[in-house]
């Protein structure tokens, strides 16, 4: 019997980015079903754009208004629990560099689930319940519901600042522009020793057609 | 027997623009499997920006990249011939305003089939054969592999300078900005009363959902 190609997918992502989190979700469910090594690389979009001369597409109203009709449609396609932000500049404006450093916190000491989780509540701060996603405060409740235990979301909020962590969301963010990244989510599918790089979360029956495995559409 | 519900399709385009090239030929194929009353609005991309205030994402050269290695992999999914053009910048800097003007003449002298053909000679000659799509020889070119006879086609070339012509073609691009266009294809779908805005060649699945029929991938 032939061994299965090995699949592995490198999923870079910063919960500022709403398409980011319709596209987490899809992948997180294929993973098992496609047999993925999936690694969570959450970085900087802000520094993705700077570095790439990219910006925001929220900058021009003609489009801003097609994203917020555009994610409304793919969110309740995707079974997303996605709600337009009342103050989405405002959120926006904020930034995410402290939840992003959060995330890797946990990416580096924690299991993957641990990391996929407090990513999918973030989103859920930001991107559902119009809540903050900034403050220790909101990172420890996201954490917490999440199911990190106390002792160890506190730990994370140390821990975010650390060097090690704060260069790991640099090296994240390198790498993807290494790889010709210029906006979130950018999707590094590796098989065959082959790397093909995507942008998005509308491109999942072009990566499963170059894994030779079947995209059902929403799971 | 409760009649079907009318579905009508706008698709605005511009043959500058290769990803409309992908969805035009899925719209096509979809038209009687989805019983479409399926309209086609040439529309100038040009304008659209300039009204917009959006720009072609092929000045950020990372995006451009990506745009080309995107294109491929689409092309040969959805089974379109197209081969990366060796002077892309210069052609798109050549503009398409004679050719969206032919397409217009055809879509006001001619029947569906003929629009649809020119259109498609059209982008075979920028997007895959590297050939010119601006001068009245190229245009006649075009029209003639479409199936149109030497008469007519030497008369779309005195009907495209017509005002009314012209004015067809603003008429388009006016239409399709105040429904929110910013960039090629946009396309809009009207049901039950209702008008959906899409852009873009990645939301097939989207607008099957809201028509109610099953889109199956690329035919």
């Amino acid at each position: 019997m032939a061994t299965p190609a090995k699949r592995t997918v490198e999923f870079f992502y910063d919960v500022i980015s709403p398409y980011s989190w319709i596209a987490f979700e899809q992948i997180c469910k294929y993973r098992g079903r496609w047999g993925i090594d999936l690694k969570f690389k959450p970085f900087l979009l802000g520094g993705v754009f700077k570095a790439s001369g990219n910006d925001t597409p929220s900058t021009n109203s003609q489009k801003l208004k097609y994203i917020v009709l555009d994610m409304n449609r793919l969110a309740k396609f995707y079974k997303v629990p996605f709600q337009n932000p009342p103050n989405m500049m405002e959120m926006i404006m904020k930034g995410t560099l402290s939840a992003q450093r959060f995330i890797v916190a946990a990416s580096m000491d924690l299991h993957d689930k641990a990391t996929e989780n407090i990513s999918r509540q973030l989103w859920m701060r930001l991107w559902s319940k119009n809540q903050d996603a900034t403050t220790p405060e909101s990172l420890f409740e996201a954490a917490r519901l999440a199911g990190v235990d106390e002792n160890q979301a506190k730990k994370l909020l140390t821990r975010m600042k650390d060097s090690d962590v704060k260069d790991g969301l640099k090296q994240n963010t390198e790498r993807a522009l290494k790889n010709g990244a210029f906006g979130s989510p950018t999707i590094l599918v590796h098989i065959d020793g082959k790397s093909h790089m995507f942008f998005g979360s509308d491109r999942f029956h072009i990566i499963a057609h170059i894994m030779g495995v079947k995209y059902e559409g929403p799971l």
